[in-house]
Parts: structure tokens; C-alpha cells; sequence
């Protein structure tokens, strides 16, 4: 079996706590199941800035672009507040997702049955939630060009951002929402603001048309970004997989995530396109969840969500599926027993720390 | 007392119904109280379109234009889904609240008492919600040039939307929101992307230099657009005041609405800057749902939005204070009293139509 090489970004705040307990995992199935992962590590964020004077290194870039997998941890924080724009900590992660070409950015909000009653919506609201938003990720306005601020004197600014969509990233992006409601309940909703957008005119018209060209089995509709998040938060439960650009999924993954209780759960995957020749596809797993730099430090953060972003990418990277089904299983156990980190603590459960909760992971897997 | 011209724009769907109800109001004020209303009104969306070819005529925005104040029901339908792009429903509105420069939308998410239980979130989480959202609205992505698709042959089309924000722009909607502040818990959120967008960082800077110059009595805090979005559903109460850009705004306000258990119930302002000599502004009030076609002239559409923002207009346009808070206290009364339009009823409620639901307020008035 060929080796499986991970390069880990554990970058900074929890971020590198977090990525301890899957360490130890790893380390775990390198010895039990001759799983044959060899890791490399790397700086990104605040911590490669104060190194390097950059969000990310070129020769970081580079064993990234190498790598059959990039796990990714958290960046940013207070410290880097005013560093210049160009290398603020999220540089390094837009740049990872900009040139490894991640177009696809898979988010699952799932609400772990253990934990329906601490979200803040209604537990019949939430319980048995499973929503796939599939986001575009390396273009729409995050990445359009002009971006910038222009001085016009007279203690006058000006500040440009550019949303742009071309047909294919549209399609392909679309592709990836279809193949995939294929696999749950084949239901896609797509959203973007066609009534005020331009872009939003054209993703509605190649949705529809990919739809009709390619996966007319699978039930589409298309709803205003701004009426979906609403129906987020009525009844979360009529969606499957939500299709959408890149800063309405930042706005709705994030939404979606706090439905489910708690954001400290959950994974996301980036995808690129599949090689022509040998199929593989360039991939980045990272937390939904942020730095969260005010609990950096002292043991107490959520792995789980970290943990369940390998667990994607053995799913999705390594076709792993049992292995996948494992560490997803070893979750649900833990939290089935009543063990919780600080985050999602209620009463009558028991509340561990960032290794404890790693551990009783592992020891359940 | 000079005579108060208002301007009545019904439009579409549930538009015309909603109106009715305050046409209502309105008769009677002037009828009891000699308030002096004097009504005239027009076409505007779908129904504009029909009539004229275009989603509002060039007369009735000079109507506007001279009014003291307008009145805005709903626009759109699926009737009007293949109308080319500059003459859909929605641009007669747009093109309102950009000829009007109504740059300041006043959206406050109230819950009701009464309608606390029928939020899809806790009610301990939602009870007693009093957030006021300020939504700049004559700028951003709405409404910044290159707004375009272009073919690029090869089946390949560009769409290209722009966000431009200027200095003075976001100075007075961040004054409007100091100001209000100061009239509420003096506390003001504001909310951009400045980890990826310019414009973002430009309207971070100039909050903060609006809040040291001549607001520093007033708490600020900052938050980046999707974690506010999160924390609004996590934990509303610790808002007071947030200001935000058109798009932002757009969805916040929606989520916003919908934790308060009916956006049926919820009004909104638009409003101009004073008028250097007569100290007047102009002003747009409408409510924030949509006009609703699959429920339109069944006569089961929720007035109490549209009677808010006549409510508003009293408070904001004329000074009438005693006569919003009459409004606004009928209103409560009647959900006291237990009538329910079908969109909030619930167990134990009593059930009743539109013309039923404005008679009854009436009746509390
Ligand atoms: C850190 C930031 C640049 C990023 C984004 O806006 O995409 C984050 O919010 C996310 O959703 O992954
Ligand atoms: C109808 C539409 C153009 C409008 C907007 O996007 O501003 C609506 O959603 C609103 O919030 O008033």
C-alpha cells in the first residue's frame, strides 16, 4: 500500500490542540491497522507570519500542493489585528484554497442527537438535522479583482470589492452539489440574490441549465439567499444539499452550523477536481470553527470537530470508508456516554478537556 | 395643520390587502382626530409593469418624490419571473429607494409577547427581543458599477456585480446608528467581511473613527459579518443596535425577523438625510415580508406588518409619538387578546382574516 502523505497546518489559538488529538489518532491506526500515513507540518496563519513575515511560506505552499491531503487547523487571533493586509492570517488559508484550486468546500451541519437540546432553536426543530451545504470557494468576491482602496482625497475613500462568476466555475460547482444529493436525499436547493446580482441572474441560469443537461433526476429548486437563510432558521429540515457561492455560504454554512448546537463539531472539506489521469483530487480539511483565541491555551477546547474533518478526509481522500464510519462512530459514542467539552457542557454530563475528549475518541474507535 | 401627503405604493400579492387595512387607519384618524392625511397612489412592480412596461412609471416617482412620506406594500409573483432583468418588479423599489437616497433602513426585530412560543428557537432565547437592525441602502453591491454579464463565447458567459463603498457613505449610516443607539441601550454592533473584503476594512475604519469623533459615549463592538450571523442565532439578546452594508443587511434583518417567531409582524423605515432648510426627510415605509402570491387575495394575509410601518411613519415622518405608540399598542393588544392571522396561529388562538385582524386594531386604536 502506498504511503498516504498529510501535511498538518495546525496554524494558531486551538488550532493546535485540536490537531494533537488527531495526531494521536493517526499514530493510532499507523500502528493498529498499518494505515501507512506519514505526516509533514507546517505553519499557517499569525504563527507563519511572526516566522516567516507571511500568512503561509512558499515552501509550505509547496509540500501542500505535494501532499495527498492538507489538514488545517484554525488562524488568527488579537495579535495579528493590525498586520498589514496582504499577510493577515486568513492570507494563508485563502491562498491554500486559491491555488490548490479547492472550488468545492463540502460543510455538513448534522445535529448529533446528544446534543439537540443545546442548540438554541427548538429540539424538534433540530433533532435528526442533516443538511450538506456544497459552497464555491475560490471565487465570487473573495477572490474578483478590483479589490482595493482607493484615496480620493478630501479625506475621501473609496473601497472595492468584485463578485464574478464565469459559467464553469458555476457548473462545476453545481456538479458537485447534484453528484452528491445523488448519494442522500437528491434534493438541491441552490440560492444567490438574482433579483439585485448579476452573477446571481447567471448561477440561476447554469444551474438550471446543468440540471437539465446532466441531472434531471435529482429535485432542484432555487430560493433568494436571503429567504433561505431565513428558512434556516424556520425549518431547517426541508434542505438537503444547498448549493451557493462563496460569500452567501460563508454567511450560511456558518448559520446552519449554529443550528445544530454547536460549531465546535463540525468538519468541512475542500476539494479540487479530480486529476484526468489518476483521478486523485487535491483536498484541504479544517473545523467550521474559528482560533477562538480567548480559550487558546488552557486545555479546553472542542477537538471533535477536527476530528471528524479526518474523518472526511479518509472518506473522501483515501476512499476509507469504514475507517470513516469509525471515527464518526467513536463520536457518537462518546457523546452518547455523556462526556463534554466545555463548549457543549450541560447538566448531568461530564465535562472533560481537549486530551481527555481526544482519548475517550481513540479508545472508542 | 399643513396637510400630510402620503403616497401609496400597494404593488403586488399581498400588497393591496395589507393596504387596505391602513387606508382604513388612516380614514379613521382623519375622521376622529382630524389628523389631516392626504392620500394619493399609485402602481408600482409587477403590476407597474403590466400597466406601464416598467416596474414603477416616471410619474408616479415624481409622486413619490413629493410626498411626505410613501408607503410600500409588496412587489413580485411568479407572473413576472421571465420579465427582462430592468424591468422587473423589484427595480421599481430599487430604483425608489436610490432616486429617494433613502440610505437608511430601520429594521427592528421585535418579539411580541404573544408570539414568543411560535419562534422556531427557544423562548428563553427569544423573549422580550428588542434588536434594531441599520442597513445602508442605496450603496454596495446593490448598486455599484460594472453590473454585467458579458458573453465570452465558447458558451462561457461572466456575470460581474460590484461593491463600492466611499467614506461619507458609511459615515452617516454609522451616525444614524449612534444616534439611535443613544435612544436605546447605547450599545452598536457593526458587521463586515474585513478579512476578505476591502471594502470591509474601509467600513471598519471609518465606524471606528465616526465612534471616536463624535460618538465615543456609545459601546461599539465589531464583528465579522458571519459570526454575527451565528450569534444571532445563538444568542440574540446581546444585541442593541447593528449597522450594516445593503448586502449584509439584506440577510441579517431576514434572520433577524425570523427568530422573532412571524415576519408578518415586522415594519421597516427608509429614510433620506434632513433637508438643510425644512429639516424634512424623505422616507419609505414598508413591511418586511414579501408580498406572498401563493396566499395573495384569499384574504388570510397578516396586515400587522404593513399597520407597523404606518406606525413608523407616524413616529419617524410626522412626529406623531402618542398616535405610533396607540398603533403599536393596539397591535399588542389584539395578539393579547388572542386573534391570529393563519401565518402565527397557534393552540387556544382565534383565527382571523386580514380585514378581521385591521378591524380589530382599529378598534383597540
Ligand atoms: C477565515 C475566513 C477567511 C473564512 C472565510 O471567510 O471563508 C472563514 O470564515 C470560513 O468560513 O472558512
Ligand atoms: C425585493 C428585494 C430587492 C429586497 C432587497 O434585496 O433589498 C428585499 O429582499 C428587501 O430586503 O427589502
Amino acid at each position: 500500500m502506498a504511503t498516504k502523505h498529510l501535511f498538518l497546518l495546525p496554524g494558531d489559538g486551538i488550532g493546535p490542540e485540536a490537531m494533537a488529538e488527531v495526531k494521536k489518532l493517526i499514530a493510532v491506526m499507523n500502528d493498529r491497522l498499518g494505515s501507512g500515513f506519514a505526516t509533514d507540518e507546517g505553519l499557517v496563519g499569525g504563527c507563519a507570519y511572526d516566522a516567516h513575515g507571511a500568512a503561509i511560506s512558499d515552501a509550505d505552499m509547496e509540500k501542500a500542493m505535494a501532499a495527498d491531503a492538507v489538514l488545517f487547523g484554525a488562524v488568527g487571533g488579537p495579535k495579528w489585528d493590525a498586520v498589514p493586509y496582504e499577510v493577515r492570517p486568513e492570507a494563508g488559508l485563502l491562498r491554500l484554497r486559491k491555488d490548490m484550486e479547492l472550488f468545492a468546500n463540502l460543510r455538513p451541519a448534522i445535529c448529533y442527537p446528544a446534543l439537540a437540546a443545546s442548540s438554541s432553536l427548538k429540539q424538534e426543530v433540530v433533532e435528526g438535522l442533516d443538511i450538506l451545504i456544497v459552497r464555491e470557494l475560490t471565487g465570487g468576491v473573495y477572490f474578483g479583482e478590483p479589490k482595493q482602496i482607493i484615496d480620493l482625497g478630501n479625506g475621501q475613500k473609496r473601497g472595492i470589492d468584485t463578485q464574478v462568476y464565469d459559467t464553469f466555475e458555476i457548473e462545476r460547482i453545481s456538479g458537485v452539489a447534484f453528484e452528491l444529493a445523488r448519494t442522500r436525499k437528491n434534493h438541491v436547493t441552490s440560492m444567490e440574490k438574482r433579483n439585485v446580482m448579476k452573477s446571481g441572474v447567471l448561477w440561476n441560469e447554469v444551474v438550471t441549465q446543468t440540471h437539465k443537461a446532466r441531472y434531471s433526476d435529482v429535485k432542484l429548486d432555487h430560493m433568494l439567499a436571503d429567504a433561505g437563510g431565513m428558512q434556516l432558521v424556520r425549518w431547517p429540515m426541508q434542505f438537503d444539499v444547498i448549493v451557493t457561492d462563496n460569500l452567501f455560504g460563508d454567511m450560511l454554512s456558518d448559520i446552519a452550523a449554529m443550528l445544530t448546537g454547536s460549531i465546535g463539531m463540525l468538519p468541512s472539506a475542500s476539494l479540487g477536481a479530480p486529476d484526468v489521469k489518476t483521478k486523485k483530487r487535491k483536498a484541504l480539511y479544517e473545523p467550521v470553527h474559528g482560533s477562538a483565541p480567548d480559550i487558546a491555551g488552557k486545555g479546553i477546547a472542542n477537538p471533535i470537530a477536527m476530528i471528524a474533518s479526518f474523518a472526511m478526509c479518509l472518506r473522501y481522500s483515501f476512499g476509507m470508508v469504514d475507517e470513516a464510519d469509525r471515527v464518526e462512530g467513536a463520536i457518537a459514542a462518546v457523546l452518547d456516554a455523556g462526556l463534554r467539552t466545555k463548549d457543549i457542557m450541560s447538566d448531568g454530563m461530564t465535562e472533560v478537556g481537549t486530551v481527555e475528549m481526544g482519548d475517550a475518541i481513540i479508545a472508542k474507535f
